[in-house]
């Protein structure tokens, strides 16, 4: 490798930058729900950052849901599909080990849009220095696109203030477990979820204080909610779509605000849109209003620091970070999509 | 008849009122689309008015398509359904014929939501007494209702302004007829409608001013739609449901803004509502809100005014005054939702 002279960085960055390394590409566009076989473990050769670019020693990788659908051509995103044959990328957290750029020297916290990889090579624009004290974990950090969905999602698309009844659809998910608490802050008077586990269900009630919640699989899923909410919900944040939109439109009070985030029902499954009543919307004057943080990317930017407040004020962070390096992200986003984690789920390299 | 002694007015209004006159019911609730044998002409009392009411003398009758969803008695309205064996019933206009009520003295054109009937027995407060000077004919007071809805559903709920790419569907029926003149006079840009028949379209764009108007049963809607707004619709008034719903989601320009005043297509065929492309709501953060007047009826009170200066100013009120009374009702009701009329719908009473 050919770069500037670094000095030795004092965590030791520099001390063993390989010239090759492992990285994980996606070599099928899965038909139907995901398997391990969509990926491919390779080794690349580490890259010489260019001007104004640095290498990251990669510290860890978050897993999102949204990740299925970027897997498809015809996905309904705002960024493009990912490519075959190239590595999978995601948010994450690592060190600079090598840096072409004064601003971001060797040994700095970095967040940043990162491949698949044990090392990668990142634009100074693209990458943000983070405080280490400002948050307890990096992993924390890998949370501010799931923390600004949800701000934006319950504060500025549904509005949610004081005296709402506030129903959160994939309660357990990295987004929606935030989103209820968040809720509360803002003076909601009831936060119910909806999770697909009835262990997944207690958790929300008794970890992340929802007053209720109601595994969507019920047979009657607006008969469920409906207990719930004898009054209706005036405020959906809907993650999940499907049948669970459906529903809320059933339970949904006159005037109710749905914030539309997600639609991970028919992204996994590639199932048909959800129905939309428009009888009901028409009388009970429902606001439907989608959104996505391409759109408000600011809140990006405000995220961190309200964070850090409700987090000493209480918030719960519910996250998991797995152990085992590039090998076990196919795994993990397998097992996402197929329900079996709960809150911010990440991958920390070995 | 016994009633407080009144002088004959003016226009004779009292000079021969009958103890018996003819009244339509409703006496089947119909399985799919409508058809006359839902209704029965019938002959009953002429009522006494009692304290603080009027008998009215029938002058027009207005018919609308939401008429056929109250017939049902699991109707997703905020009003009861018709009952059976009762007379249907609608916005209507007529002369006083005998009052107990000082407010409202024999004579007088009023404004009332009144029986398929020849007569009708109308408490002071749900009548209207009408300036006969204000609108060019009588008819005119009864699309208040409809007037209302187009200048709610622009205006209040999408919201419309300067620049605007405005697509209204059933832009040839009573609402969207004014629906897409108000959005003009409101600085859209483009007003583009959907109609059932080339010939509406035709008219559309020949006598109402809009910009292009498009038959709703080609093959490929949005196609067809995106012709005509190859940036995106920004706004859409949606008076019909359906397919041109889902249309209209595939045409719409990122944070495009749906009024969605009605489901026709759906309450006439009893198909299934529309399938909502949550995916492409997020991507495009569309704002879909219902609406109805009950939500809003100070708009009531707006209309009339305003359509005598817009009347004024040049604008249309395409209506079909149906001669023949009472006994053309059932056909003419038929008629309109099958798509055979154009605006605003009454019937004379002979």
């Amino acid at each position: 490798m050919t770069m500037n002279e670094c000095p030795p960085s004092p965590s030791g960055a520099t001390a063993a930058i390989p010239d090759r390394a492992r990285a994980v590409h996606l070599v099928a566009r899965p038909d139907g729900p995901l398997t391990t076989d969509a990926f491919r473990g390779v080794e690349v050769p580490v890259p010489d950052p260019g001007p104004g670019h640095v290498l990251v020693r990669t510290g860890h990788l978050g897993v999102a849901a949204v990740m299925r659908e970027r897997m498809d051509l015809d996905g309904d995103l705002p960024v493009p599909p990912y490519a075959l044959d190239e590595p999978m990328s995601g948010p994450a957290v690592g060190t600079v080990v090598a840096s072409r750029a004064e601003a971001v020297p060797v040994g700095a916290l970095v967040a940043y849009w990162g491949p698949w990889a044990e090392y990668a090579e990142v634009a100074v624009e693209a990458a943000r220095v983070l405080d280490p004290a400002l948050l307890p974990a990096p992993q924390y950090h890998l949370a501010t696109a799931n923390g600004a969905t949800a701000l934006h999602g319950v504060r500025d698309v549904a509005g949610v203030g004081r005296g709402d009844v506030v129903l959160v659809s994939g309660a357990a998910g990295g987004v929606g477990s935030l989103a209820g608490q968040i809720a509360r802050r803002l003076g909601a008077a009831r936060v119910i979820g909806t999770a697909g586990s009835a262990a997944k269900c207690r958790w929300l009630v008794d970890e992340l204080g929802f007053d209720a919640a109601v595994d969507h699989h019920v047979d009657d899923l607006a008969g469920a909610l409906r207990e719930h909410a004898p009054d209706g919900v005036t405020v959906y944040l809907d993650l999940v779509g499907g049948a669970q939109f459906e529903a809320a439109v059933a339970v949904a009070a006159t005037h109710a605000r749905f914030a539309v985030g997600g639609a991970l029902s028919t992204q996994q499954a590639g199932a048909p849109w959800p129905r939309f009543d428009t009888g009901a919307a028409i009388v009970k004057a429902l606001a439907v209003r989608g959104f996505a943080l391409v759109h408000a990317p600011q809140v990006l930017g405000e995220w961190p620091a309200l964070f850090r407040r409700w987090l000493a004020e209480g918030m719960t962070f519910p996250h998991t970070s797995v152990d085992g390096g590039l090998p076990v992200l196919p795994d993990t986003l397998v097992a996402l999509l197929a329900g079996h984690h709960r809150g911010h789920v990440s991958v920390r390299m070995a």
